[in-house]
């Protein structure tokens, strides 16, 4: 946890911010390398961009999933070497492609875009070592899978295969199954992982030679409701070692993440700039909570229309209407507790983050912190709102 | 509508964008300001701050109601006069209300508020003529008012005037009140203003002098749904001019509109990227769906978790399930017609715009374009997310 130090520095400076702490983000690299020896770990760019946790990513040696061109771009530029940055996501344009041909690994999301990086890399006279993303038949609780967005089909993978074996300007050399992130449950994950490897084997087969590198997405959800229990990360590799047994030695095996670590590395801090009591309720005005985190928000809209009281997370838009918890720092020590709303200073009635909460009281200048804001957070709020402008991210070393 | 030139014309530079229509928000103003005369319409800047159509709005001359100091600012550079801006937010820190005082008339929205712009204005020498945002005891529909993060209760309101009517620093010469936005009931629109009416006679009454201005609030919804009627403008014109009658001859009378003039003056452009087939569904893949337009995305999100089927609104998040209809631009002609899932470049199953839709056969190249974008469109939506950058916005002449 941050300290009430930290968090009165920035607030000398700024109305709204967030902070991360690289040696929690350190912490999590180190416990996941520690405990997945031969596992190379893909941080989720996606998740936070911001500059200086990409370059303590890139400093503890781990690579990059990039989920646009601009995320290739700025995993280069932390350090992280092109051999290490994986870029998979639907919807790639010819320009996306062209611009990061040799920069990065290609994962090729459908059929058509095998063909297009066939086509572009055939002009310059080189050959893409790609991967493919293969939705594969067995869905994350091991069902049948149904229609996704993502991916080749894992029928339609293989019908290509034997023609995609031999094209001029690519050689496919991994492949990139990824079907749910923010699971907590261990052994979900890891018979996810079994049925990966699977798959693998028989793209192996039919291939005629060792895979390169195999990613095996999922990424190790976390704890965000107070009755969350955290992965047991020692069981999942002892799973992962052995299921992989003496197979896939001369493959390089990858894992996402993204939020497990810097998830709860992360603070978005608010300050109390009004106070008023309308009709019995008392409402704490904080600075640019919707608009500078949106998914403590977006937990309380859904909450008002949900048909369940736990209704089932969309990630990363939402996760759980208790997914958010709130810690008051008070400029003077107050015993005094007060039942409250939290609300932001937007000029719309839905910029709410908590309702009927029970905190110190507050008062102007005083600051509001709430967790779970590493990942999904400052990249996934609408700034331009009210012109109120971006959050300050604070790096606390 | 916009044509088919200009879109593809746009599409030749950007893969995903914004184009409003100048004549179009013209029009509506000439239409507004035609059929009330005698009140001044204020230009609701957050609903769309882009610097063309604010100049736009002051070349018609309309004032602004800004939410924020950065719109009070911007609102200036787009040529609107200080003594049309007004300034109505909650939450407004002690520097929003230095930066901003002698540029705009400050709308107090809480009891401290009135006391912080009494102490910053007393400490320059200066008398701030301010409004307040007054929390009526009457709700829109006309019944009892509940608690509210805006404005000052009514009750509180004419307990603190008296103290207020001698405070050295401000002057209260004015009102707002603002309840809900996007109504269609003309009727209801119309018994709101006359409730508004009411007040302010006995805020008069109570002031012992005539308001200057007194500020309607509310605004004119737009039909979104297919199945939505226009507001009958013409019958809330005769309507509040009746009531009006013979009082506040003195008084500035506003009335706040932001959607009413660009709300169905802009589209969202976005580019076919990528085309697949999974499992018997067929998916479209275009570019910045989620994060180009958050709106019809977060209705598809609500839509999957709200009990009712055609659930309240939530504005400016969510208005309904069925507020936005696509229209495909192909490049050539087809007439074949094909049943699709919309869906966007982002790394998230929950980057759906339109599920199930019919539209004529879609390919790479084509461009899907969704209408109601010109008001908490662009605004409201996470540009930072995957890094894929803010989409263009085209004003067309």
């Amino acid at each position: 946890m941050i300290t009430e130090r930290e968090v009165f520095q920035a607030a000398e400076n700024y109305d709204s911010f967030y902070l991360y702490e690289e040696e929690g983000i350190r912490q999590r690299i180190r416990t996941l390398t520690g405990k997945f020896p031969g596992v190379s770990f893909l941080y989720s760019v996606k998740c936070n961009p911001n500059p200086e946790i990409l370059k303590t990513i890139a400093g503890q040696g781990l690579g990059a999933d990039a989920a646009s061109k601009a995320e290739v771009l700025k995993s280069l530029d932390a350090g992280i070497p092109a051999e290490d940055i994986y870029y998979s996501s639907p919807g790639k344009t010819d320009r996306d492609l062209e611009e990061t041909l040799g920069k990065c690994t290609l994962i090729a999301d459908s059929v058509r875009e095998v063909e297009r990086i066939a086509a572009i890399a055939g002009k310059t006279g080189t050959e893409a070592k790609i991967g493919v993303r293969i939705h594969s038949n067995v869905s994350f609780t091991g069902g049948k899978s149904g229609a996704s967005k993502f991916g080749i089909d894992e029928d339609q993978f293989f019908l290509h295969l034997p023609e995609w074996k031999n094209r001029e300007g690519i050689r496919i050399c991994g492949i990139h199954v990824h079907l749910r992130s923010q699971d907590l449950d261990t052994e979900r994950i890891a018979a996810y992982h079994r049925s990966v490897l699977e798959l693998a084997k028989r793209v192996q087969e039919e291939l005629g030679e060792p895979l390169e590198f195999m990613n095996l997405g999922a990424g190790i959800g976390i704890p965000y409701a107070l009755s969350d229990q955290e992965v047991n990360v020692d069981r999942l590799a002892e799973n992962l070692q052995a299921s992989l047994g003496k197979s896939f030695s001369g493959t390089r095996i990858l894992i996402e993440t993204g939020r497990y670590l810097v998830g709860k590395n992360g603070w978005y801090a608010m300050k109390v700039i009004d106070k008023k009591i309308s009709h019995g309720t008392t409402y704490v005005i904080l600075h640019s909570t919707l608009n500078g985190f949106l998914r403590p928000s977006l937990a309380q809209l859904i909450r008002t229309y949900a048909r369940e009281e736990h209704p089932a997370g969309s990630e990363p838009l939402f996760t759980k209407t208790d997914a958010f918890q709130f810690t008051a720092f008070t400029r003077e020590p107050r015993t005094e507790q007060e039942c409250v709303d939290l609300v932001g200073n937007l000029c719309t009635a839905t910029d709410v983050i908590a309702e009927k909460i029970t905190l110190p009281r507050l008062e102007p200048g005083d600051v509001v912190v709430v967790n779970n804001a590493g990942s999904y957070a400052a990249t996934l709020s609408p700034f331009a709102f009210a012109s109120l402008g971006r959050p300050a991210e604070i790096m606390i070393r």
